[in-house]
């Protein structure tokens, strides 16, 4: 990765293609750069005029500069940015922004403009941020590089902003200001031709300036390096991100930065499992970075928050959205309700949440009970600003420290600075309930990924096993679940009739009779599958059927008990590699999609819980009589099936489909095994 | 209904039990009422001094002022406020305002105080808003009757808020105003004992300074009131609607205002078919009316969104989130994009959305020209204000009238001037992309909710049928289910052995043999459901079976062609009355609750759009070779179980279950109805 120093933290700035016309790109980032404390100086062949500032080459500009250099903002055509950059390089700028289109998202000879940029920055080692984006702003260095000069307004901050879209960038940095919150860093990556997500990510880990980052994605690349940047990066501080795309919006993504909008499902995955909080839109990513700026819990696998409230209805909308989202709002204990007791009215209700009622002196004492509770490891607070009967700072400082945050409504010049007045406690202050309920669910989301990774350093190594040359029929790849530790029905692979009759007598009944071979992957389709084959007849006119479709050897398995029916699998997805997913079987979970996924390899405890992802979780809990699911085993068998992958490179996948929740335990009945080159059977 | 314009539109306010602390409510409540032009005078009998507006009586003050005193805001303890409610009455009082709490909500004692609190407001005729209320504000009127005083500070404009709550109604109004929209009229309702939302709904059902209400429901007590009062509202202003509850907050809930949480789906059910339009959070309810009280659509049953954005990150968030909302964003005709590349540059995506890359003077034929777009209702701008090349409120202009909202992203100061430039257009502007998306789907679903309002007039009246007198046996109710209309197998009724051979006979087989019994309503779980009988021994077999379980009589009935199974039926909610019910078959649909309800009666056409609100909708339209559901007649048996029960208040439930989507088009296999007073057979 290269060093993103002089780009972010340059000495001096050149723009390149700087205009006297007001409108042109040029000029309008001549203006943004006005505040810049540094050197700032552009760059004109055919206007240049030295005593304006405006020079004919970047070298002419450096070495009348008392600054080196560092960066250059490129306001030139497409198909001439590649000699610029080069032109730059070799006058010791070491970062180039390219904010013009014209690139790869355009199509056609926009392809081979970008491919010649990209070389030129490679072979002089600059740092290339764009083509096709608005820039970036670095307030605290008074540095606005962008073509949106009214960011210039946006203050300088805990959070930095990454995102896909340079519009995005300033969408966000607007909402982040209007919410209290200023930024370090806030980049947009266009078409990330140079500089990716990833790169930037590395930079910010050693960025003390930053305590939260605000991460929007619209395309991956290369999806080892960015989930191991938000692995690095959320080792320091935690990353909320969201990513597009949830509908088929590729093509408008394509023709926007010139890529093809990644899995939205799988990206997230792999996200979430590097430690990220994800979120659903840019007003939750607000609100996240907004609260994980102020404060971060520390890593617990399930955080319980309290929640106090000085009015009941705002406080209902807070917690049926923390309930609905999965947030815990533990029961308080009696000694904490007794307490309680002795300070509000008896009219309130203070089984968590807490209702104090018209807020008063005690909500202080309150706020202290409440977070002392050892069921509660943050302290949620809704109150209107009344400032008649309510000092906000005064009663949260009594906290002393304990994990708070504050939804806060009222009239902005009282909103204004209580909040800024909580910021300083370390107590990040939302603006309704919503705003606070997406906010503490970050904040236990980004706990809960801590605990996750804490967990993750004792995950036993990947189990190796026999990788097969050539695909395997149903009997092998049982053989192989076998070896990883997945349970099978008692079964014969059966080579003739009177195998299958031995078969026959030595299994408990009832029977499968399936045909057997490797080429034949869907045998439901092509009969040859038959159940309940209790005696000779049966099994005779079970194997006259499969003869009549072909079949020249055949399975013979005892029958499962019945039970609740799962898919589970693993495959190489093309941008994150090997993935785990579950999902329920049979038609209607597959109308619903009803399907969760991560990233392989996964320890057995972290893909335990990844049943819980799904719509249709409680039927793997013994919904109406049926079998619970053992979550402990059917972990076990998820991560068993990543590891086959992560150690297997000769397997391209493998679906247990269905994998049965019995009484008796999960089985699996049935496996396809697909190989990465497929061979010929021998 | 009580005319509320004593309470809303009072010209002289009374606070009893004013005092000169300064933290009472009674001295906060006084304050709040400082800028109220009318008379406002003070009433404590322990404390009176008449020079400085405090008197001992309301009957005193009344006589003292020049204005008669309309409205009583009550600041008293529970026990004493129906006397005082009374006094104030016998003064000339028409209204009053309680909003203390220790009522109903409390439980004990406060039942009492409130039953007589209602007692005495409606032996005088007084319209009484409360208890347990924060109160309320009428900004044009410069009244502010509530107990935080900072709320004054939000101005008039033309949304109406009627919360449940009154720290809701508050929060609410603060983010209305934080928005740039102002209230005309913003109340909280508490324990609504007398003035209902309902009231509150039917009065401003006529007044023209409302342009569009925002309805908060925690609990509804009258359904038809509030549905008749939604419907009747909605004919002049689009109503919002959030109701709390989607998890179990109901003991939370019913310590706040005393009432139990209603059931939250078939709440929203009710209300979306009395035609409001339906949100989720406080926050989307904030940016839903800030749209709708500056721009309605007219009635159409499926409007297309055209989307004009400046930059393509937030316009990919914004198209994203139209899709996952079902919002249509139609391709736009040849001719709209042959007019449109002639304006913009060929790197521009122009398909819907259009992406204008960096906005400049031609962004306002953009907009004229995708406005005329023959697919194109309504046009969707997002734009970061960059004055140095886009005058947005003049670009809009250009719409000349056509139907617009507009995300707007920028620093506070380029933004607030711009948003009032655009709502004097009539252009509702919203601060982000996540924004503009719930105001274009508000907008969208408010036409729509007027299109089906339209549709209604023509729906034909319910039909009738005999209502039994005794619970029927599954032959009964299917012979019923045929006077509706609603196909079944068919089948034989049979006293006898022989009767059952006589109709292996004579139905096409496969046969269904079950056990005929009103009192059996779940028959297969007793062994009374026997499948698959093809001949004589299968049917001996069956019966022999039937017998043993205490079968006296059978139905015979041929067997349907597989498909898919949904369950259909009709209730009797105990608040809104008979409601339409339908969901997926079996146990996965079951765990999922993948259910959709609608009041009844309700039209074949409304009906069948129902199922488009299923999870697993994907299954009705021929997911994986399996059949494709007739909409239309499945909505015409909704619609005729609905008339059922609207029609028979005799009945108290029916439900079939299976009802099955074959080839051959939809069969009911089972049907159970459930009498409101049960009989024993004869």
């Amino acid at each position: 990765m290269s060093d993103l120093r002089p780009l972010f933290a340059p000495r001096g700035v050149a723009v390149v293609g700087a205009s006297r016309d007001p409108g042109k790109l040029g000029a309008v980032m001549a203006r943004s750069l006005g505040r810049f404390p540094g050197t700032v100086v552009g760059v004109n062949a055919r206007d240049a005029d030295p005593a304006a500032g405006r020079f004919a080459t970047v070298a002419e500009a450096a070495a009348a500069s008392p600054d080196p250099i560092d960066l250059a903002v490129l306001c030139v055509p497409a198909a001439v940015s590649a000699r610029a950059l080069a032109d730059a390089a070799r006058a010791g700028v070491r970062a180039a922004l390219v904010c013009s289109g014209g690139y790869a998202e355009a199509g056609g000879e926009g392809g081979d403009h970008q491919d010649a940029l990209v070389a030129a920055a490679r072979d002089a080692g600059v740092a290339l941020l764009g083509p096709n984006t608005s820039g970036f702003l670095v307030p605290a260095r008074g540095l606005t590089a962008s073509f949106v000069p009214g960011v210039a307004a946006v203050p300088a901050g805990p959070v930095a902003v990454v995102a896909a879209s340079g519009g995005v960038n300033h969408a966000l940095t607007f909402l982040l200001a209007a919410a209290g919150v200023g930024v370090s860093l806030a980049v947009g990556l266009g078409n990330a031709a140079g500089v990716t997500a990833a790169d930037v990510l590395a930079h910010l880990a050693a960025d003390d300036g930053t305590r939260a980052v605000a991460l929007h994605v619209e395309s991956v690349t290369d999806g080892p390096a960015l989930v191991a940047a938000v692995r690095a990066a959320t080792a320091r501080v935690p990353v909320v991100a969201l990513v597009v795309g949830r509908t088929d919006v590729a093509d408008f993504a394509r023709s926007h930065t010139g890529a093809l909008a990644t899995s939205w499902r799988t990206t997230r995955a792999a996200l979430r499992a590097a430690g990220a909080v994800l979120v659903d839109d840019e007003r939750q990513l607000v609100d996240a970075v907004t609260a994980l700026s102020a404060l971060r819990l520390p890593a617990c696998a399930d955080p319980g928050v309290g929640v106090v409230t000085a009015q009941a209805g705002p406080g209902l909308l807070h917690v049926d959205g923390l309930r609905g989202r999965g947030v815990p709002v533990p029961p308080l204990t009696g000694g904490t309700r007794a307490a309680l007791s002795g300070l509000l009215p008896p009219l309130t209700y203070q089984a968590n949440p807490v209702d104090t009622g018209r807020p008063d002196p005690v909500f202080g004492r309150v706020l202290a009970t409440v977070a002392a509770d050892p069921a509660v490891d943050l302290v949620s607070v809704y109150a209107l600003a009344e400032p008649d009967v309510l000092d906000l700072p005064a009663a949260v400082a009594q906290l002393a420290g304990a994990p708070a945050v504050v939804g806060l409504g009222g009239p902005p010049e009282q909103v204004g600075p209580q909040r800024q007045a909580l910021r300083g406690l370390g107590v990040p202050a939302l603006d309704g309930p919503t705003a606070l309920t997406v906010a503490v669910t970050a904040l236990v989301d980004d706990a809960r990924a801590q605990a996750r990774r804490a967990a993750r350093g004792t995950a036993p190594p990947p189990r190796q096993v026999p990788v097969p040359s050539r695909d395997l029929d149903e009997d092998e790849a049982k053989t192989l679940l076998g070896r990883l530790g997945i349970a099978t029905p008692p079964r014969r692979a059966c080579a003739d009739r009177a195998e299958a009759h031995r078969a026959l007598a030595e299994l408990p009944g009832p029977l499968a009779v399936k045909l057997l071979d490797a080429a034949v992957t869907h045998k439901s389709d092509v009969g040859g599958v038959h159940l309940g084959v209790r005696d000779a007849a049966d099994l005779d006119a079970a194997l006259d059927a499969l003869e009549a479709v072909g079949a020249a050897r055949f399975l013979v398995e005892s029958m499962a008990p019945p039970g609740v029916d799962l898919v589970a699998g693993a495959s190489r997805d093309p941008v994150f590699g090997p993935v785990v997913l579950v999902g329920l079987g049979g038609v209607v979970a597959e109308a619903l999609a009803d399907v969760a996924v991560t990233p392989a390899p996964v320890g057995a405890q972290e893909a335990a819980a990844l049943a819980d992802g799904l719509a249709g979780r409680a039927l793997l809990d013994g919904f109406r009589g049926g079998p619970v699911a053992d979550r402990a085993a059917l972990g076990a068998v998820l991560a068993a099936l990543g590891d086959l992958l992560v150690a297997s490179p000769g397997i391209d996948g493998v679906e247990v489909n269905p994998l049965r929740v019995t009484a008796d335990g999960l089985l699996a009945l049935d496996a396809v095994l697909t190989l990465t080159t497929k061979e010929a059977a021998p």
